[in-house]
């Protein structure tokens, strides 16, 4: 096995023309990230690409190489433009073929003679892949390997991840402490970059905000280590204080 | 010249642990991409990458020969996070040091023994880029070659790209028309695809969605013909009341 593949990291990769058209604003990603922090999975690297079944082979066949999971959001629909399902069989150079379980559970959920060929196809998936279930509308998602393919529409995508929880091998549950002060980022650089190096294995971010005209700074620390985030807080703290600048908020 | 060089595409990489750890919700792409809709540019890409300097100088090696405009967000400010400009600096083999104009700028919009090392920071970037001027508060992106370079904080972001707009050669505007209507996918599936396989020049994508309890669906047709977008739609609103479908919007 590679190095990377034993790093519990993912990738997602966002499927639509409407998040690139400008049209729809993403919100999946952030869903699936703070649900891989809960699982100890760190989230590496998100792309977004056409519905164009040759982008979609070549992404998921590099990606999936260099993460260890990757979810993929959008696609899986009864429409022309839902290809996703498609795609994967051609990368994974698998049949794409009825799902017998999801043939079923599909057939079952629409009414008699309804169940016509556009929901028919919400059942064709990668031969041998296995089945998400989705409670909210039953077309349900797959995975095969380390590919996990999951629908466009959030409420929906937040349903299924409950069901997905116990086929991801988890880590250390990633924990996150935030700061805000009333203050800009050029102020506390310099002793803000001299704590970063003491905690050399916590992730310290610096965001700025603007909120109802008031300028501030955020600080996160991100590490599975909780005691140390505490320890690089209060270092933090007291640099903030030294400088009299005011704690708007601390979690 | 390469012929993927010739189309007049984009793609944005924003570099940013605070969306990958899911913090931040990025708002960023659906401003620029609108932007880009105007100018007649398509945005084809996005990836979301980690502030590590390895990450984005391969990623932005990568990309900025498969397309014509790279737009990256994030890591142009003072703190030990902010590694952009230097990151894009190694990723061209050019020396990474002060932009005079940006040094000068900085220099007066801070008060006198306020311009300190954090500061200065911001007016480091690639030797010999050119400027993308900030009137929010001053500090400037840049580019190189076919990479610009922006802030993240969306207001700032937003701010900067009227100053922008003559830098790019643009192409034929984008334009878009949709069609909101009261049923299913699968209950429009089959008409749909022959109306998509009659204007295979045009893009026509289906978004399911749930607005106070009801479910419908949104047909976005996408092209830069706007009189075959016309036609097209004229297509599909026949078979749509055909089906005795309500229209709930059209725009």
């Amino acid at each position: 096995m590679k190095k990377a593949n034993i790093k519990l990291n993912a990738a997602i990769i966002i499927i639509g023309n409407e998040i690139l058209s400008g049209r729809t604003q993403d919100i999946n990603v952030v869903t699936i990230s703070n649900w891989l922090n809960e699982l100890g999975v760190k989230l590496e690297e998100v792309r977004v690409i056409p519905d164009k079944e040759s982008t979609i082979v070549k992404t998921i066949n590099e990606v999936r190489k260099k993460f260890k999971y990757i979810f993929t959001t959008g696609g899986i629909g009864p429409t022309h433009d839902d290809i996703t399902s498609k795609s994967i069989s051609k990368a994974f150079n698998v049949k794409y073929c009825y799902h017998p379980k999801a043939y079923k559970l599909l057939e079952n959920y629409y009414e008699k003679g309804k169940f016509n060929i556009g929901r028919k196809k919400m059942a064709k998936m990668p031969k041998n892949a296995s089945l998400i279930l989705n409670p909210s509308s039953t077309a349900p998602g797959f995975f095969i390997k380390n590919v996990y393919c999951l629908p466009g529409v959030p409420s929906i995508l937040k349903s299924m991840l409950g069901g997905l929880k116990n086929k991801i091998i988890g880590g250390k549950k990633i924990f996150s402490k935030t700061l805000s002060l009333r203050t800009v980022e050029s102020e506390i650089s310099i002793p803000l970059e001299k704590v970063q190096n003491k905690f050399n294995k916590l992730e310290i971010g610096s965001y700025p905000f603007f909120k109802q005209g008031k300028i501030g700074v955020s600080l996160v620390i991100r590490s599975d280590k909780l005691k140390l985030i505490e320890k690089c807080k209060k270092d933090i703290i007291t640099f903030v204080k030294k400088k009299k600048i005011k704690i708007l908020l601390e979690k």
